[in-house]
């Protein structure tokens, strides 16, 4: 539990360094670039979400270490999208709205919102009614993103 | 450094709990899944490797903490893709050479191999001469496999 609080404030504080240390487009050479590394890191996050939810619906048997293990990959996934909506990156093939441009404190908000919800499914995820419940909030956390800003 | 250490343990056991725990295949519903969940690991791989090899040319300030996290996501996706070479993903929209799939285990040593790099890519981030060296050493674990295993 120490080691588990450690990293999660060392990425803490590892992504505030990012974001305060480089403006987010020198990340990207190409608007494509940034929505391709985004819809990435969130088609790996989907795919891990679906491991959990298969668990917690009883379709896999659960075990411990496997759904602790998706839900680290979940919670460094759910870092990483956010400082890819860069400028011009509206366009092309993107399921963003136009309004998420539009509102990039909210959706800062709601990034912030999602991140403490994955750093709390790390620690639930080695007992399955724990991970089933904060599995249940995290996807709410997904949701209200996707139910403002995404194309259906 | 203890961090760091049980930090890589825990995730070195969690990822073999995974490879034992549950058959690849089980974890992509259809081979075009898995297909996408690879690419995505790598393409999120390659954006920091970027990241890197622009502050190891001097083309981007070096930053520690940005450096670190950097190599951490590297080290994080280095694990992911290797599930997902699963039967009937050799077709499709795929760069995966034939010669992949017939050499699955030559793939698992060559993936150590980068999982090691990797690995050693967390502890040197810090420091920018040590950085340089072991993004070389792990660009060339990449190269190792592309240069066998992915179509030009």
């Amino acid at each position: 539990m120490i080691v588990r609080t450690a990293i999660a404030s060392g990425v803490a504080a590892l992504v505030s360094g990012v974001l305060l240390a480089t403006p987010a487009m020198a990340q990207f050479a190409k608007p494509e670039d940034a929505i391709k590394y985004r819809q990435s890191a969130l088609t790996v996050m989907s795919n891990h979400m679906g491991r959990l939810a298969a668990m917690a619906k009883g379709e896999r048997p659960f075990d411990a270490a496997t759904a602790q293990y998706s839900a680290r990959v979940i919670d460094t996934m759910a870092k990483l999208p956010w400082e890819a909506f860069v400028p011009g990156s509206d366009k092309g093939k993107t399921a963003a709205k136009p309004a998420l441009f539009q509102n990039l404190a909210d959706v800062k908000t709601l990034s912030e919102r999602l991140n403490g919800e994955t750093g709390k499914l790390v620690a639930a995820a080695g007992d399955l009614d724990a991970m089933r419940k904060q599995l249940g909030a995290t996807g709410a956390a997904c949701k209200a993103c996707h139910d403002k800003y995404r194309e259906m």
